[in-house]
């Protein structure tokens, strides 16, 4: 058995599911799994459908019989993948360890279904961590000065690596609107507040300052506008007048770690799909 | 525009998607949602499909073409539902009123899709509040030598009434074989616990032996086997040390004020299916 | 028996609690709760201490004293209630009525200890609720004409109901400064987001498009700045991109009225401390 | 400035708080933390207070005057901590890997107050972490017939290591009653489930089987009744008929890892107190 997993979004349009279907049954696929979703204020269409077909199938003639056929009748927007092959994964850090060590503990447990080739930080104090899990770790320094030089270096690193999908594990540098097109919807960014809540620096002193009694974690796709992506999974832990700033700090580190680990999961399992700066999360 | 909701579980079989997500375009319906599940391990296809028809359409004519081929052809259980119809809920109490208050506020304030012509009690405590709200409310005091006589009374209220499904308040008496068997996966009953931890009496007075740090409630169809039923809804609440059983009790008044109310709107409107012991919740 | 609350802030100092503790001792008090919180960083010390007395006790003489040594030593903001005396609530109201129905459904539960002499509405659509639940009903229409005039008549029926707190259950107007200067700490009002998120008109729709993943509802005191007053409770549910707009306002009336049900209880129970635009709330 | 922190429980009595916090005020220590909880039912008091002295002061002789007056004066059960000290903590695993991940990650991260001075294991499957992670890791292998032998060598290697307190990582042996003395109130143990929910094997799978929408973890003290013991922490998860048991497990293993660690930090941070088979928990 060989599995596929296909994602689609057009216009909404009559007949679309039973097309695609109709299409699966005819060259052979048994659907596993199917799940739609129709944005009725945009009109749009989404679909994720995993199937089942036998070793012998030609997925290159199945493709381009979709690609002649359907996806041309309705103008769809769609990707193919086949199961078993692996997302490879950049990681991105700075200082901050705890969501590299819970990332790299959840892929050495093999919870995460992808590869990760390299580590890139613009510091060096996390070297030791990806010495232990025995990562490639690329120290590239970012000064004013250097920017440009670091960023063509990272990318020369990340194209060498056949990057799938780029996430920053509190990396603490702005990511250019030069990168964010090359990976578009690609890059993960984990924002230690609850998103639109407190975005840019320091969250957790202002949450501590404002009262509130509940503080968040926000997991997005990077977009030029800072901290304003795509959301694709969010998480909360309550706070009350007992909670120090330090502690804060503490309750968050633990939100950011399951929600950053919760968004990689989805994506590298392709469950997210990306329209008009919101999602759509199969799950 | 009519709109209707279709179920339907069977066997699961190659193509079933593809005929049913035809078929509606075959008789002019746009399908506005779709979700369906796979029982791997039972080999068991669930279905719920919302469609618009045009005002002209014959809801008799489209079941008995779907009953004469597809319902045949794949051998199905399924259903028909046309929107708008609101189904006819019974409310059971006994002296609690806390889910009685919480029930008729949301029916009032338009947050039930249903009818409620009537309300049976073994008591007549609440009386007042069904007085309060305009609805009929039936004294039926239940005991041992009065049960036979009582549970005839009430079957016969249900029928009058056209009762389509029943919502056990906090009732506390047993309900019988037989009225279980003639309102099959029809009776909601919620258990002041997180089932399965503490069936049966006081489970909060359980639940603070036990010294848990987190309570809940459970909403679930009525069954043979008490609180053994198929679960709809559940849901929790932190508890300390700090917290009596009286604050276990005004704590979980909430927790089963809210269970309740959801697992009625999803039953209400079409979206729990039954199958070996088990719901299939499309939300 | 006789319970007294007593609740304390002042300037952190040493031996604060033994004095607190000592007092009590000495005028016979057994303690029966004590939580205490010092705000490190503002270096302010809180108290609540629930207590025991005989029914001889002589609260004024007891008040005298404490007010004469301890509260003077350590320059005490302090307030003592004594147990059984419930607090007067207010209700304000417009044209939503769920949290009408709920917090009326729990006062007649007995859930609430809290005395409601009576709602106040701009409009005169949910006059049939309060009539159901027998409380006076007062219509004030407001318009830019009548906003003085107006809010003199709801000050006079506040002073002539003795009120001591208000609660605005989705009251559609502005309160006033003069108003908020009178009742300080004393007005609640439930907001439909996650505060600091989404503040101001149409919270609901602001997240739909946001592309939130969690939706929240936040209890504050009232104060000039809009949205910004001291935080008492919040809590969150999830959404997905299967839920609408529509969606969202349903499911947030649900956080909407769990949240302001909370933050009454805690208020009426003499739970929260106001410092610094902060809550201290002793559980 | 030197912190330390008091345990205290024991019969309810008059004037308990103001004793304990005359004489810390007596010998020259500042309160900067104070909770207290009493059970009204058992008539039991507990206090956990944290303090500050000079670092002048003489722990051993306020210890003796505070044994020889107040511990003695209200027949007092009492422990005295030093802050810094960290406790040195054992872990115990088998061959699930997710737990010891976590912990390790976090004890590098140093967000756990603790020494790991060894890891015991019944099987040679996890020694690689161990070593990844530069602990000891003694293999001790245990069939029914070397079970005494084991155990020996176990309690051997704890002594040696000056052990605190015991960490069962997903350890997928019984502990004896003779280790259970040993460290009593000392062995943690993480529960795959919502206990008393699903006690013993498999959990996940009966869990899956009864249909439940909500799944759990729980960290319990160790006593010789399985899964019995009083509970430190609980957490749960939402499920839903799409989740099979392998994604059970799944969620599952991120409840486990999360509830784990704060067990073993409100353990080494001191704030749990056990009675009568449950816990006081001063966050």
């Amino acid at each position: 058995m060989q599995k596929i997993t296909l994602l689609i979004h057009c216009k909404d349009q009559k007949g679309i599911i039973a097309a695609v279907t109709s299409f699966i049954s005819k060259v052979e696929g048994n659907i596993t799994y199917l799940d739609q979703h129709v944005d009725v204020e945009q009109n749009v269409f989404f679909m994720r459908l995993e199937g089942e077909f036998s070793l012998k199938t030609d997925f290159v003639a199945v493709k381009t019989i979709f690609e002649q056929t359907l996806a041309k009748d309705f103008s769809m927007s769609w990707n193919f993948y086949i199961s078993g092959v692996k997302p490879r994964m950049a990681l991105f850090v700075s200082k901050y360890n705890h969501c590299l060590y819970d990332i790299l503990g959840r892929f050495s447990a093999e919870e995460l279904n992808v590869e990760i080739p390299l580590i890139i930080s613009n510091h060096n104090d996390l070297k030791s961590i990806a010495d232990q899990f025995n990562i490639p770790f690329y120290h590239i320094p970012i000064t004013k000065e250097t920017k440009d030089e670091g960023e063509k270096r990272q990318l020369e690193l990340l194209k060498k690596f056949e990057i799938n999908f780029i996430v920053l594990a509190r990396y603490m540098q702005i990511i250019t609107p030069k990168m964010i097109s090359l990976y578009e919807n690609k890059i993960i960014n984990i924002h230690h507040s609850f998103l639109p809540a407190f975005p840019g620096a320091k969250p957790y002193h202002s949450a501590f300052k404002r009262g509130v009694k509940i503080i968040g974690a926000t997991s997005h796709y990077v977009t030029d506008a800072l901290d304003k992506g795509p959301i694709i999974e969010q998480d909360i832990v309550r706070v009350s007048h007992v909670n120090s700033v330090a502690d804060f700090i503490m309750k968050g580190k633990d939100l950011e770690r399951t929600v950053l680990a919760r968004a990689i999961k989805l994506h590298a399992e392709r469950k997210v799909m990306v329209y008009e700066n919101k999602t759509v999360v199969f799950y």
